[in-house]
């Protein structure tokens, strides 16, 4: 698979994050001659958030992972590509558990605490022998600096592995925070995205923690689509180990929208947000196919809500994502997309701009219309669209790649 | 353009309906060499229904439609293709003005008992000189023969033109039934399809043919979709001309719950399903880039209205739409639409059928599950999904077509 020409130079440099330790293995699940498998280990302390697809059919390890959610402490993380362990009936949950025993088993932790997620085709039982065999080794090799190969390892038709990371304070203390994500097709996610997985030395009790996971997913993986299609597996789950030792400002009391506003957390929560966003973008940027990156915001709605179905309605329209992969002004496609979103839009106050520049005024094209200028854009690698419905005040931002015949190269013969 | 490998043989015999008579010509509106531009004429008497689209940014044809069909009579029907005369301001509805003024003068009729419509590029202003001046030459040729070439003038990125008839009763006297419709692209009809007109000599008053045809429409043209972008154009009329000098059993009440019961209408709306269900898969076997005709039907589930949100889940999905394109019995990608639809389904209890053969119980695939049957199936080009959700009584099914790189190919430079 081609490097998608949307990615990142190079993978960034990821320091320790004190308290966690990883290591990949190549257990054979699905693949040849490539890592599938990897270990998570951290620190006895350690707090632990989650969100996951609102799916129906949501496969094995997301039910697992919201019942260990529940005591808010985690001991290790394993995931597995190849195998999305969905649809898989009564013994994709058993492998689930089997899987946690044998981690609990070879590194000294309660089965409770052991978090699984698997991605990769659905309705195939796991290889759980495989899997069970591989742990062992794998928590002979955890390491402080393993986190390219963590990422490589639960990547699958993803073109690049995607981290990120930021350093931020909490009162006097530096601390900070790692993340990992994978994603490529299948990629509309209702409340978190494919795989992501987060990282801090940051000592954050876990209801707060997963309150501040929920705000950041909202404007990160839960505003971005490749294709529409909301996976079974998405998972995020967001680890913070303490080893950073900060305080909050005030004692935590235990009402949730008090404790949240505490001023030491105001630096960590946007470098929490900026991390999330980040690895969205670069599952954007991997979308199967994608040749361009595009930010879509939507302003004027009578909502933030409807604002997010507008951007979305025309995020996903395959008429303005193939436009958009033939480099062609095609904003008529945008009113449509607009107009069948069933949210609110005045159509004579409807305001269109692609790249800076405006096309649409009075419900009809303006005088003068810069159409060189926009198809000069449309050639460019990130497209830049702003629509203004006319009606309020709602507003929110999304993105989404391009339609091209890549999607179907790769998904006409996936699973084959 | 190549012609779609799901069209019919041929364009069926349309006969005369007594009270219409159609022409076609060349206005040069868009296209170069062909047909754009249709006019109908009809007797006096004649009443009118209509479903339109509920876009918000619904083209000047839509609103000037609406607008006239509140008198629920109708004197003449003009559509041309190559410009959908959508998003064009207040120049937009005054070229509809005045198409209807020339349409009156050349036929001698109300204007407000002129209907219009319009399909093609959004955005750019009618040639309005070009229109009118073609009218006074269709007037002259309108005959009530001329079907087939005014179902081909009115097409756009369509392969073939789309044609269906019916006869039936009402009471002891025979009726006919004539539509034509045309659609590829931007198709799922909301309320509506892109353009579709049937025409009856039976003598039925307005509110009972606006109701039987929403009704009709429900689970024709509201249960197609190719690629989940509802038009800003989309229209559907129905015209009676009573001709046919039937008459209903009982006098009308004005009580549209009881008069619609009227026995004598029963064989009337089965004609009515037919021709609405014939023509609205015709738009599904000609949509862009089609290779296989996909029937889904959902069973099982909280309501119908749950059933077809659950059947349009799967029949959008991108991923589910390639695997079928390239003949992979990837039957997961069923199972993250249906979990992805925001209905419930039971997962242990959703059995998945494709071409007849069941796939899954119990929340996975069953044992001895018949894959080469299959992938023999899915190498036709008519695919049958049924699923059925385990949740309750309610039932859809709608139809849609694969995503290839056709879709592809005409839709990056469809407009440039």
């Amino acid at each position: 698979m081609k490097r998608s020409p949307l990615a990142p130079i190079a993978f960034p440099a990821l320091a320790p994050i004190n308290g966690v330790r990883l290591a990949a293995t190549a257990a054979g699940i699905k693949y040849q001659n490539r890592n599938d498998l990897m270990l998570a280990s951290f620190c006895p302390g350690t707090t632990v958030a989650g969100v996951f697809t609102k799916s129906s059919t949501a496969g094995a390890p997301i039910l697992l992972c919201r019942d260990h959610l529940e005591s808010g402490q985690a001991a290790a993380l394993i995931v597995n590509s190849g195998n999305a362990n969905a649809f898989t009936g009564k013994i994709g949950e058993q492998h689930c558990q089997d899987t946690c025993a044998a981690v609990a088993s070879s590194i000294d932790c309660k089965t409770d605490n052991v978090f699984v997620a698997s991605t990769g085709v659905i309705g195939e039982p796991l290889p759980i022998d495989r899997i069970v065999n591989a742990i062992p080794k794998l928590a002979d090799k955890l390491h402080a600096n393993n986190w390219q190969d963590a990422a490589q390892a639960i990547t699958t038709t993803d073109t690049f592995p995607k981290g990120a990371s930021a350093q931020t304070t909490i009162g006097d203390v530096v601390v900070s925070l790692n993340g990992f994500a994978k994603g490529s097709g299948m990629i509309e996610p209702d409340m978190a995205t494919m795989l992501a997985f987060i990282f801090t030395d940051a000592k954050i009790p876990s209801p707060l923690l997963q309150r501040m996971l929920v705000d950041a997913n909202q404007q990160s993986f839960n505003a971005i689509t490749v294709d529409s299609d909301t996976s079974t597996s998405d998972t995020c789950l967001l680890f913070a180990t303490g080893k950073a030792a900060n305080e909050l400002s005030t004692e935590i009391k235990g009402d949730i929208e008090q404790d949240i506003a505490d001023e030491s957390l105001v630096e960590f929560k946007k470098a929490l947000q900026t991390i999330m966003l980040d690895l969205a973008k670069q599952v954007v940027r991997d979308g199967e196919g994608a040749t361009k990156l595009i930010e879509i915001t939507v302003s004027g709605a009578e909502s933030d809500r409807a604002a997010k179905v507008i951007a979305k309605s025309i995020a996903n329209s395959p008429l303005v994502k193939t436009a958009i992969a033939g480099e062609d002004a095609n904003w008529g496609r945008i009113v449509m997309a607009v107009g069948k979103s069933g949210e609110q839009a005045a159509r004579d106050n409807l305001k269109i701009n692609i790249g800076g520049m405006l096309i649409t005024e009075n419900g009809q094209v303006i005088e003068g219309y810069d159409e060189a200028g926009v198809a000069k854009h449309l050639k460019d690698n990130e497209i830049f669209i702003a629509v203004d419905v006319g009606i309020g005040g709602g507003a929110a931002t999304v993105w989404t790649c391009d339609l091209t015949h890549g999607y179907i190269r790769i998904n006409a013969d996936y699973r084959s």
